[in-house]
């Protein structure tokens, strides 16, 4: 079965993110007030051949492992699509 | 109250998305066959002050109008964390 897999990748908590901060000074400059700790990090979507969605959720968690996530500096999540 | 809010802007279906391709040969070449149609966006987490997760996420909608996603080529999708 095909499954949509949605992945979230966000630097860890503590280490320096200037996006983040980017991204809160710009939207102070915009009136925005109350907003803080911004992170950037990036979001994954894909589509995966699996016999199931737990299947799926563990063959994307290697990818992350192997390929999509830096371990050190990143922190990752998987939400499967269940149908 | 403080209101932990994601933030999820991926590219529209049919734009083309080079990162998400390269991400595909990627994973392919490592060995991880069946993946498909994978697109990168961007995830962003915030902490905004707001009296209800109502009033923060649709706050947080006005944010990515403005500034965070570019409506022509992005569609985003909120989530707030609800203590």
């Amino acid at each position: 079965m095909k499954i949509r897999v949605h992945v979230r990748i966000i630097p860890r908590t503590g280490l320096l993110d200037p996006e983040g901060q980017a991204i809160a000074h710009a939207l102070s400059a915009l009136g925005f007030a109350g907003v803080g700790d911004v992170r950037v990090g990036k979001a994954i979507e894909m589509t995966v051949e699996a016999t199931s969605p737990d299947a799926a959720e563990a063959s994307v968690r290697t990818m992350c492992e192997r390929l999509l996530a830096n371990p050190v500096t990143e922190d990752f999540s998987i939400k499967v699509e269940r149908a």
